[in-house]
């Protein structure tokens, strides 16, 4: 497909840290489309700078509130932070992003951030890759920090979470046990722990019960001797945002001297391109459903043959171009 | 890998309808080991007769206590009833399972039921691919009808809801808002809604909001004139679990006499070809990353590559055996 579009000049741009070429690229990267690859993978190669900051946790849990009081805190100190949002509703509630948006208004005029919300559920690109994408760009732009801000209840949000340098998980008090065990798969990946609410009476407890199954050594992966903290916060009082931001700093720091970034590095990127190898194998098997494969996905539908054979026989009929 | 296992002696005692053949099948579903894969192929020829019902809902919605409820309705019919329960939590919290199965004590010396939960975050045969085998194994050990009940929050969840015949979401009064936008997703795909915990105040106000839903016209796919219904039910009185049944055998009649039935299992089947093959996929490459791809992944992580070159390049070298 030839758009026409000088994707040269959009990487300068975005290398420049021009605003509407951040943007323009950002929404090619979403759409995906082949002619922008080089383009991405030139911004991919410019990008490794920015500490990437997962920022999770259960819907109700002040999350965004946080990010919010965070951005104040980063711009207090001169640096420029950029924010991916990823929220996975579907197209019938607009509620939560514009929620978001509406809580970060004091910092949209302001061009030391840069505010990009992905909600692209049942989108063929994967919302992974669109996400980590998203970061990139904010990276090879100048960014020195990029929160990535999502909602700790799917596997893809999972992910996306641990596709960062220093991963930060927020638990509210309060919340039923219900909600709380959606998110079990979500706490060993923290390497820093914050409390909301912290000026509500039940946020000791939820405090303490976090200190109590980290003191059990449940805490996931070797951090090399970094401490997990758990910190409290209020978008109240304002207490806690300041303790969080230098926790963050300190775990920058712990990675470089540990030689820990390595490994992470290493990981993260082992990730991307598994979900990236995933997410084309399914567009290509979707596009010829129609055509080349609908034998083999008949046979299947009418049980003749296993979904593991049929998938097998698709595998091996797929052509993938480099 | 020889494990000497009588792979046609477990097939003939599943389709017999023998407990622990059943058992020991599901087990080896879920293990996913190439040696019981002609089993496994010849259970799925052998399904196809029972009505699947998918039941999904946020947490605390009440959805574990009306598929208990729900059970006891099917049983006083006579029929039998296969139970399988998703949910994704890590190994760090067994809690909710546990619930359910004490929920479930009062069936779990019938033979007319069968339960069977699934954990399996994380696990690389994939959480969709081994809860669909595990209804095929029900369906071809002879029970009528097979429920699966997964928590509404995740993309593999909402797959997995997705391929039942007949899909029944589950939403309280009274939860929060934040919680409600997460199933947000999920409302379009259901064929029957049901508002629990009736007896409350609050209850009215939920059952209208999904019927001026409906009346938007917001509900995902052509149902061939099928009316979604809202059904109150409460656990407490025992309202609206009979009704609940009826609107299931209904719709089961309804998608027989469309045809409709046709579509779905056409679509149902395209949905576990595609999950199948992305797994496959990612178990091959998981392998090999610490040998023949090691290459490929190191300059990814060093930049040098990008992530969709790098996932090009590894799927021209996957072989995937037949």
């Amino acid at each position: 497909m030839a758009r026409n579009i000088d994707f040269d000049a959009l990487v300068r741009g975005v290398l420049a840290g021009e605003t509407r070429a951040i943007a323009k690229m950002m929404s090619e990267a979403e759409a995906g489309f082949d002619d922008g690859r080089a383009a991405m993978a030139e911004i991919y190669r410019r990008a490794g700078r920015a500490q990437v900051i997962g920022l999770t946790g259960v819907p109700g849990s002040g999350k965004s509130t946080l990010v919010g009081a965070l951005t104040t805190a980063v711009r207090a100190t001169g640096r420029r932070v950029g924010i991916v949002a990823v929220d996975p509703s579907s197209p019938f509630s607009g509620g939560a992003i514009l929620g978001d948006r509406v809580r970060m208004a004091e910092h949209t005029t302001d061009d030391g951030v840069f505010i990009r919300s992905l909600a692209t559920r049942g989108s063929l690109g994967g919302l992974a890759g669109a996400a980590l994408d998203t970061v990139d760009i904010l990276d090879a732009a100048g960014f020195d920090l990029v929160l990535i801000e999502t909602v700790g209840v799917g596997q893809d949000e999972v992910d996306i979470a641990t596709a960062a340098h220093t991963v930060v998980v927020v638990s509210a008090p309060g919340l039923g046990d219900d909600i709380q065990a959606i998110k079990a798969g979500v706490l060993e990946i923290a390497d820093i722990h914050v409390v909301s609410k912290a000026d509500r009476d039940d946020a000791n407890r939820t405090a303490t019960d976090l200190q109590a199954m980290l003191g059990l050594g449940l805490t996931g992966k070797d951090r090399r001797g970094w401490p997990v903290p758990v910190i409290r916060t209020s978008a109240e009082t304002g207490e806690g945002v300041d303790e969080l931001l230098a926790s963050i700093d300190a775990h920058g720091t712990h990675l470089s001297d540990s030689g820990e970034i390595e490994e992470r590095r290493r990981s993260i990127a082992e990730m991307r391109v598994l979900k990236t190898a995933e997410d084309l194998v399914r567009a290509k098997i979707t596009a010829g459903r129609d055509t080349e494969f609908r034998q083999i996905l008949n046979d299947a539908a009418e049980r003749k043959t296993a979904p593991a054979t049929a998938a097998r026989e698709l595998i091996q009929n797929l052509k993938i171009e480099s």
